[in-house]
Order: structure tokens, then C-alpha cells, then sequence
């Protein structure tokens, strides 16, 4: 395992609650390498998380360790689980976070994290980030074996989340996120569209009572403050605006519909 | 000494001038680890950059260098301070940034940071969080001896801090500070209600113009949007909205008195 | 060249974007030490990521690698450069970003980066940053020659910029970015007031309607909400309210005029 640990929670930016994880991790490990994915997701939103982890720690090396804190559940029976999913080590609470980047890999091995022996002597009610998550990810960079952290589980919680629906037409999906340029990230994936019969330059995108007609290659490619839609980073369908601020512009919002179609006739 | 430094400051979020420390304090000593313990003070609190102090620096290892900057008085003429409290190694301004960790634990060694040796060449008068603080910790964290920054000092600066009161039936603390979830923490100890002859089920605590029965022990165990009380993560009383935000909720602020008391008759 | 990379974009604060950028890096060379400037730029403004490179990478040892990523102009054909300046070693969108950074100083190296040995293999249209810019800061910092990164170039994009203009009675330039603190930074060099005839005590600066008599030293200096012109931290004129924002209290705004005159008669 590598001394690389991540961390993605919902403490806001800059919180010193991370700081008090990082101190603990580093009391336990002094040379592991502390890598912040982000404390923005919204309060106790499992999905924004979820589609975090999909979408960021795949990107890190294999054998990182990826601690994911975005738990209403903290303190109650909800379980800690320790997940082996392509070659990255996740701790997280077992409430569908990590859902997302099981729909099309099986976990290699599953954990309850139970044993004390690596927790925090004294563990408070509400923030197991600290007091749980951190120790064990420690030792974890340390190289203790994954199966001595408790008893081996089944499987994981499982997420609900929106799954696009097709059309006679062409495909209905949702708004998922926005991102910090206000650009409006879909549950619509590029294989998704490879199947639509007619070339790019023809779909018509429908969102928030707007009609956009063909798909961009990137932002400077339209003039600006033209809405656009393209295939993101991530190689999901996502809906921006040149130079502005698509959620802004179109008034959007996370939830709401978005149908790519052929033109009729 | 360690060779890890932690930076707090009311520089603000993802702040340049933090950067500007950390090309200081790398270029003294490159295999120097910096954790940012947080940015977001609000500009020259320095109350709030004590509680955060406080709060977060004991769960790093022994031997760890704690810069705060939170500096109305930069260029004055404030004094700079290096004290070893507990294990850790501090550099502050002396204006009461480091009271609230000597309420309890004698410093073992103060020092008046008076010599520019350990200072860049040139020193703004702005900015001595870049000029004055960051290279000397690199140098403390070289193995300088703290001795050689200056003179000895007998007693830091205090602050003035709201101590709760005791009342015939219960304690009066009141909101210190806000986290990022809207909760509110108080001055009042977990040790101080240890004290009150009845069982926590029945205090009744009030804030706001709001009384909540009796203490919670986890933000799960109660219904969505209920206001709680509980025992926060870092040993205070705090109030929090189950899934919610209490300070919006109660439209609350810090300095409003926080009741706990046991029910009459 | 050194281990340590440094990142400035305009993905905001506590970006995934970000993080995955550091995964990518990590993947390459595990012991780089990656540290964020700021991502905070405004969404595409150029010339605050000038202005922020200016003020903070010279603060860094030489060798270090410094990555900028404002880039409205990803995937059309704008250059992506490698330059040499100071000791620095720059990674950059050729749109003007490294334009601040060379008005006193020649680039000793400029390379056009094209060598896709040097990429991921994947290119994405919209984020050049994960995919061209980190995998090749990665392999700069493991001691690639920046030479091998593409064919040698002559001159940079140069950014449009506003020069403060000598008066008959004074210096008029104004203000070109607001620091968390509210506090207006202009674009007047410490050296461009040096030749002003008469001493700073008598120094009148107007900006948004108000006149401000003298040059403070620092903060403190003045009276509770004062407004306080005075050299700022980086060597440029910056106005200032003690313990207040300047930008709230004058309603200034970056593009508002700044007049540094003596008093006439």
C-alpha cells in the first residue's frame, strides 16, 4: 500500500476538523502524503460524494488510500467499511458512497472495520473522521493487512441513483452536479451516445426549457455566452456556457431533466 | 523538532499570501511538511484563532511547529512569541492567540523572537507572516535551538475569554463560535456539567429563546431538523439542527448566553 | 530542477479538478511535493493569474516547477509554453499569464510543449491541465530536459496591461485586484513614487472619490476604520481600512482610478 492518503469530505474548505485528521494520520505515520480531493461536498450529500470518488480517484496511482467522510449516520449502527476496488484502499462509512465506483468493478475485498486496536483510544459520537477514519487509514499506509480490521463483508450499500432512461428518440437523463464554473455535470455517459443513429451536429439538447442544437468539441470553440453542450472531463454530457456560468444563465438546478434527441422528421 | 509545520491564519481561503509562506519556509528547509490548519479566521479574530489553536493542535504528534498568524498588530510593536506548550512548538503574535492552550498547562519555555538572523532580509511592515514567521520556523525545524531567537519571556498576553458561570440550578456559557455546519460551540466544558445532580435526559438548555430538553449523544439519534444539544467532538457543549443548520435556524450569533439548567420543582 | 510543483488555476477552492491534477502528478513521480498557490483566480481572468505568479513564485527556491492554468482558450490552438525566467521553471497557456513575470527579466528557455511522449495518453478537450499540464510537470520534476518537451520558440503572448501614466503633479494608475482582506492593490510600484518631489506625509491619494493625506507605515499605525493608503506587502501602492474592507467601505472596483498627487500651492 502506498503512503498516499486522500481525503474527500463534506467539512467544508479549510475546516479545521480535516486539520485534526490530518494531525492524527501523521502522529501514526509521519511520512505518509496527505492529499486533499475536496471538503466541499454539500452537508451529508452522499450522491455529490459519490460522484466525487468516481470521478477523481482513479486518477491517483494504485495502492492509494481513499478516505471518504460523508456521514448524517455517524455515531448510530450505520457500518465502516474498508473496500479493495481497482487497485485503490477506500475507507468509508457504508452508506452508498462508494457506490458509484462499484457499478461496473467488483470489489477484490470487503471489510467492517471494527477492530479498536487501531482506532483513537477514546472515540467520540460525532466524528469518527478523527477518531476512526484517520487512525486506521494510518496504519493502513503502514502496511497492516486490510483483513485484520474487522470481519469480511458481502456487500456494500447501494446508492439510488438516477439512471438515464432511453427514448425512441434519444436518451433522458438529469442534472447530477454543477461544478465551480456553474457548468451543469449529467448522468449521461459518451458510450451512452455513442448509439444515437444520427452525428453529433444534428442532436438537439433539452435543458430547463432551453434547445441546444449539436455537440461541442471544447468552451472557445462557440462564441460567448453561447450555452453549450459537450462531453466533459469525466466522459459524462455536461451543459456549460462560454465565458458565463450555465447554472446562472439557464436557472438550473441539480435533479432536473436533461433529453438528447434527434430532430423529428 | 519535527519536520512538520502547521499554518493558521485569518489569511483566508486558498490565499497567496499563504503561499508566500510556504515558498519561504521551502526554500530554508525543502524537506519541510506543511498542513494547513485552516485560513478561515475571520479577519483578526483573534479569539476564534485561539479556540481553533486549542481545538486542533493537540492531535498533532510531539514536536510539531504551530505558526498562527492572526496579527492586527503587525508592525507595530506587538511582540512575536516562540513557547513550547505541551510538546508542541509555537510561534504567534503575542495578543492572546495562545491563551486558551496555557489555561491549563504552564509553557515550558518562552521566548521574545528578536533576532534577524532567522528573518528575511527585508522585512515589510505587512507582513510578517512571510518575513518573520515562516523562516524562523524553517529554521526551528532545521534543529535551531528556540534559545537563540531571542530573550526569555516570563508571561504571554492574555485574552479575555467569557468563563461560564455557575447558577443555583445549572451553568451560563454562551456561543463562542460557528462551524461550518452551522453549529453552534459554547465555552461550557463537558467537565463543568459533569457536576449538575441530575441525569442528562433532563437539562433543559437554552439559546436563543429556544429550551432543548435534555442532551443528545449523536446528531443521528434524533428526527430530521430537531434541535439538539450535545457533547461536541473537541469536550464543548454545542447545539446543532439534526440534517440542518442551527445558526440559521435559531438565528443566533456568537456572545448569546447559553442556559443549562435543571427543570424546576 | 526540484520536487516541489506549484499549482495557480481558476478551478476555485478545493477543486476535484485540482485534486485530480495531483493524482496524475503522484502516479509519475510519488515524491513530488505539490503546493497550491491559489485557485481562486476569478474564472479566466488572466490577468489576476498574472498578477498572483508575479507576487508569489518568486518567493519559491529556484527549480522549483511552476504550473498555471488559466485558460479560456483550452483545446483551440493556443500554445501551452514551457519558460525558464528567474530560476523558475513555468508551465503555462501562452495567453499572457507569464507576461508580469517577464517585463524585467528574459526568459532563459521558451519551449513550445507538444511532445505527447510526455501527456497521458488520453487527451481530453476541456482539461489540459490533468492531461498535458500535470503529467508534464511530473516528468520535469523527475529531471526530464525541458528541451525534449518541443521545438524552441521566441516570445511570449504578451498580456495587455494597464501603465500607470505620470501626472504633472504626480502618478495616476489604478486599482488591479482586491486581496481577501478587501483591500485594493494597485498597480503603482513602490519605485515609481520614489521620485515624487515632496515627502509621503504630504502625498495626496484619491480613489473612488475620497482623498486620502500620507502614506501609513502599516495597519495599526491609524485609528479603528480609518482609510490608509501604504506600500503593500508585494512593493505596489494598496489602500486599506484599518480593521475594516476598503472594497465594501469605497465601493471601489478593480479599473477604478488611483491618483497619487502632492498638494498644489
Amino acid at each position: 500500500m502506498s503512503r498516499v492518503i486522500t481525503l474527500t469530505t463534506d467539512f467544508g474548505p479549510d475546516s479545521p476538523y480535516v486539520a485534526q485528521m490530518k494531525g492524527v494520520i501523521l502522529g501514526i505515520h509521519p511520512a505518509a502524503n496527505i492529499v486533499d480531493v475536496t471538503h466541499s461536498i454539500r452537508p451529508q450529500n452522499v450522491q455529490q460524494g459519490a460522484i466525487v470518488l468516481r470521478d477523481v480517484t482513479r486518477f491517483f496511482p494504485a495502492g492509494t488510500i481513499h478516505v471518504a467522510v460523508v456521514d448524517p449516520g455517524v455515531g448510530t449502527d450505520r457500518q465502516i467499511v474498508y473496500a479493495e476496488i481497482a487497485g485503490g484502499h477506500y475507507l468509508a462509512p457504508d452508506n452508498g458512497l462508494l457506490s458509484l465506483l462499484t457499478r461496473e468493478v467488483q470489489p477484490r475485498q470487503l471489510v467492517a472495520v471494527t477492530n479498536r486496536v487501531y482506532f483513537r483510544d477514546e472515540i467520540s459520537h460525532t466524528f469518527h473522521g478523527r477518531d476512526i477514519f484517520a487512525p486506521v487509514a494510518a496504519h493502513l499506509s503502514l502496511g497492516v493487512d486490510p483483513a485484520l480490521l474487522g470481519p469480511a463483508m458481502d456487500k456494500l450499500v447501494s446508492l439510488s441513483w438516477p439512471e438515464p432512461k432511453p427514448l425512441d428518440d434519444g436518451v433522458e437523463g438529469e442534472i447530477v452536479d454543477v461544478d465551480h464554473f456553474g457548468n451543469l455535470m449529467t448522468n449521461i455517459a459518451e458510450q451512452s451516445l455513442a448509439s444515437l443513429p444520427v452525428p453529433r451536429q444534428r442532436w438537439e439538447i433539452q435543458v430547463a426549457g432551453r434547445v441546444i442544437v449539436g455537440l461541442s468539441r471544447t468552451y472557445g470553440e462557440r462564441s460567448a455566452d453561447e450555452v453549450i453542450a459537450l462531453v466533459g472531463s469525466s466522459g459524462y454530457l455536461e451543459i456549460a456556457q462560454v465565458g458565463g456560468n450555465a447554472v446562472q444563465q439557464l436557472a438550473a438546478r441539480v435533479g432536473d431533466a436533461v433529453r438528447v434527441q434527434w430532430p423529428s422528421g
